[in-house]
């Protein structure tokens, strides 16, 4: 298959990613692992040029289109465009739904690392279809962990094999960063099934017809558990009810009660479910049918075991969707002609093409360094998942498994944050053009807007971060993250020069964070300590990523190349643009300033 | 008629905006002034309400369906919905057309803080319709200034009236921010009209059935004249030809050769226009009829006289885009409840409402700082005008207009910057739900990202600022910028306390920005020293505002009740949050960072 279609040429960079994944996260030597044993650095690199091209021939051609013609409800059916079914079929048809899975369940069983950097180009052609394999891959892996044998049998089979797809049905109307305070309940039966009476909100790929079956996973309480979030179970409630030998039964009493129309990531059905309404129910007994996952009320462990994976993912397509209208953006500037260098009038000499102006080349510059730093901050956590599955020795899994609970809030947020930054950039590169919708970048920010929003807002993250994470085994995590990043500065100082200097500033940085970190952790005052996690969150993003940059910068050092030569001028930018903002940042969180706690609700 | 409507309470703020015209930029003095002197304060309060009555009854209620059903081509015209007429008719009949025009052309020749605070309603409930109406009022403004008798009795008193709309027509498909590149020409006649051919690209309002006439203002070049932008001559060209009494003749050769589909904006007609295509030519000179506006090649300052006016009031739609989806974001969070206070667990006590979590309080005090920091410096820029036109003393009346100038580019690009960031954060405090369409919020965030882009790029404003006004004059509107903050500072300082403090470090930041200043001025190198000029246009920018909010501040300072107790708090984040942002830019600026300089295109 050829490596060079047109298209893919903007949708990520090959050279970028064999940079990251060979040169840097070295994959290749995974092969040497048990788990992957039998598989070699060819194939990955096989595996990511069939994800190329499949993104680029089946799920870029219709992302336009699928965002213009929204899902419609049309006799109580979600209709979509038939390039989403085709696409997704192509994707089950190549292992993809399957590629990090066991053997034994029909997967590739990839490393996460390839199977991430796979689905990238998916996400940067197309994330409103991608969405729909996103969540099966999720949901997937989540019931090979804690689901019965028999129900992965069932159930994560046909998902492999693309034949039920799945969901995540977390949120409530009234209920969606309080999980708390779901009212979904679900009645035990006497043949061990539960029976489920609730409504789930922004469910994405709650209904269609692409896929024979739908296996929602779904959040409910069991009566007389545990209040609050202690008392949240997890169950299979599918779309349709099947006999032993996955034969369909009837429709599951599961409502389709309502679509939402978004702002973007259109392609991707939203919507709002209803469970036991009575529409679908086959006898006297209320309730859609459910099926416990694990052990009662440890639903919300279980979920999050799928939410930090998709917290990942949904940091991975932040990046890919920054990445592709990057360089959109690229190729725009050095098509269009306009101005001249600055000190010649016109019209003495013929206009440049923007590319040489330096306002764009700093935008490009900006949005080189945000989506190539995103986009190595999820491969490196995507590797950390692999080293805490797969690593020979314990003690290295179990830093890794540290490791990446600590920077899951960041990998989710900081790709979301700045890669949205990255497509106003590219919008702001194309001019009046980019804000017409006969280009894409205008709908690469908008589906990009989401994910701030969606598996935990910006602020939930934060919380999560600097509430949880950070003190956690008496912070262990962050003294393990300070230790990486201080590896890295020796080395960088080791090589002196420039090297050396943005390695001390890095230094000097990460002394700042650790001391403001102990300060946070410290105050008692705990709603005074976490008044500005955001903050937290957003410096630690800046100074991880910077860290991840002085990588690339060392590793980039003394090769030739243009490919290099940018490598290290996005590191320069990244220093001396991008990292100085957390200086002000940090003396406020050290202040434990309390302007927004001080606030009252009627001034504003 | 009454003050209360229940819409208007989230479009603006009526009592922020007594605070800033009254309390602040003290309007009621203006009619002291020749001018105004038929006026009264009670008069402007009027036109306030009559303002944010018109715009909550006319313009609020179509906006999201304007955008939801964009202009539509129907056999050759642009068909709109019927709302978009009407609320237009009634701006009209109400005389907002000739708000800030003098009695004599049938204005109501009211001061230009009054216009523009009187139009901020009308951005905010609708800036797709409203911007039919800013076209217009710029066009007839221009047209006064430089315009022959005849063409302001002919173009400008129907424009008043609302017959006819105004557009501006520079952009074409290869020249946008290159203006000295566009290829419009026009053919001198024998009667003294001229003959245009040409394409103009961007045009909003470029064709409609909403007017009997269209007033189109077309930049371009009379063959012979001096090359570049010294060789553009303005010219107005109607869609309909009149006779002397204003009859209709016949159509001018301008043709509709598209519409444009935006991310937002979507209620304003974007259109290409084609000039002297033949058409609707009569006989055989080929061309659209144009009459020339004053001299030959002196077209380019009479429309950057317009354009300068267009900034200000870009500004204007930016901060009152910012406003709503503020006052909307306000509304939600006190009305949504969802979480408790750290520290305590579910379910022992009952959910808070999202404002009193201090992540929300965060973002609502940024909107607030934003977006009432944004209107404050566009309504300062406004009174600026009304000084520069009507002060009685001349040194008053030069010295506002170099304030007015230097501010310019800032007031056309701070709000744009920072308002689509509190649009940003009004969807992320609605959650999910800011994210659909079932809410105003998403749409404000698209509408307002237009703003960096249209009438000067950000870039091009940034050129503005630091290559042709701060040095102008010797650097003398920059000097008087900064005398006028100093006389702040000295004013905060005497008061003593925190205010003091705020006085202190906005003094600091003014003597570095006046030190890195004259290092960009005295730079030779000029593409080094305006390698980062986009830099300088955001630290000026948030310095100028903080300046604005140090002002409010003083203002407030002893005043009870909840207004001022908000305006202090929002003051306090600005300079605890947002003012320490300019330290690490002032930094790069000093350096003379060349890393935009030395990067490479063929390195992206």
């Amino acid at each position: 298959m050829s490596s060079t279609l047109t298209t893919s040429s903007t949708l990520l960079s090959q050279r970028d990613l064999r940079f990251l994944l060979e040169e840097w996260l070295e994959i290749g030597s995974l092969t040497e692992r048990c788990r992957y044993t039998d598989q070699s650095l060819e194939e990955y690199r096989d595996i990511l040029r069939l994800a190329e091209q499949l993104a680029a021939v089946k799920f870029a051609p219709h992302n336009r289109e699928a965002d213009r013609v929204e899902p419609q409800l049309k006799a109580g059916s979600v209709v979509l465009l038939e390039e989403v079914k085709q696409a997704l079929d192509a994707f089950a048809e190549a292992g993809f739904l399957g590629a990090t899975l066991a053997h034994t369940v029909g997967g590739m069983q990839l490393p996460v690392v390839v199977g991430s950097a796979s689905f990238a180009w998916f996400c940067a052609a197309n994330v409103g279809t991608a969405n729909y394999a996103f969540l099966t891959m999720t949901a997937a892996r989540m019931l090979i962990r804690h689901g019965s044998p028999e129900q992965v049998e069932r159930w994560v089979r046909p998902m492999v094999e693309g034949r039920y797809l799945g969901t995540m049905c977390l949120s409530e109307p009234q209920a969606g960063s309080s999980l708390a305070d779901i009212l979904t309940r679900a009645e035990p039966q006497a043949d061990g099934s539960y029976r489920l009476v609730g409504t789930k909100m922004w469910i994405s790929g709650g209904d269609h017809e692409l896929s024979e079956n739908i296996v929602h996973l779904v959040l409910a309480k069991i009566p007389g558990g545990p209040a609050g979030v202690k008392g949240i179970s997890l169950f299979i409630v599918p779309r349709l009810l099947v006999d032993d030998a996955g034969q369909p039964l009837r429709r599951n009493d599961v409502v389709l009660s309502g679509v939402n129309h978004k702002m973007g990531q259109r392609g991707t059905v939203n919507t709002v479910l209803n469970f036991g309404e009575g529409v679908h129910s086959a006898g006297p007994k209320r309730g859609a049918v459910g099926y416990l996952i694990g052990l009662p009320h440890r639903g919300l462990a279980y979920m999050f075991d799928m939410m930090n994976e998709a917290r990942i993912l949904t940091g991975l397509a932040a990046a890919a969707l920054g990445y592709t209208a990057y360089l959109k953006a690229c190729r725009y500037a050095r098509e269009r002609p306009q101005g001249r260098p600055l000190g010649v009038r016109a019209p003495i000499r013929g206009q440049v093409p923007i590319i040489k102006h330096a306002d764009v080349k700093r935008m490009l510059l900006a949005q080189k360094s945000f989506v190539e730093g995103s986009l190595a901050l999820v491969l490196y956590c995507a590797r950390l998942a692999d080293d805490a599955e797969s690593d020979e020795s314990a003690e290295a899994r179990s830093r890794a498994k540290l490791l990446l609970d600590l920077l899951t809030p960041i990998a989710k947020s900081w790709p979301s944050l700045w890669c949205l930054e990255a497509n106003s950039l590219a919008i702001q590169v194309h001019g009046g053009y980019g804000y017409s919708r006969d280009y894409d970048v205008e709908q690469h920010y908008r589906d990009n807007r989401l994910n701030l929003i969606h598996e935990g807002t910006h602020g939930i993250q934060a919380l999560d971060l600097l509430g949880r994470k950070a003190p956690m085994n008496e912070g262990a995590a962050a003294s393990a993250l300070f230790e990486e990043v201080d590896r890295t500065v020796r080395e960088g100082r080791a090589l002196g020069g420039q090297m050396a200097a943005f390695a001390d500033m890095l230094g000097a940085y990460v002394s700042r964070l650790r001391e403001v970190t102990a300060i946070l952790n410290a105050e008692r005052d705990r709603a005074l300590a976490l008044a500005n996690a955001t903050i937290y969150l957003e410096v630690c993003g800046h100074l991880v990523v910077a860290w991840l940059w002085l990588q690339q910068f060392i590793l980039a050092a003394d090769r030739e190349g243009v490919f290099y030569a940018g490598k290290r001028q996005a590191a320069r930018y990244f220093f001396r643009y991008e990292l100085p903002r957390i200086g002000p940042q940090l003396d406020l969180l050290a202040a434990l300033d309390r302007t927004t706690l001080e606030m009252e609700a009627d001034w504003f």
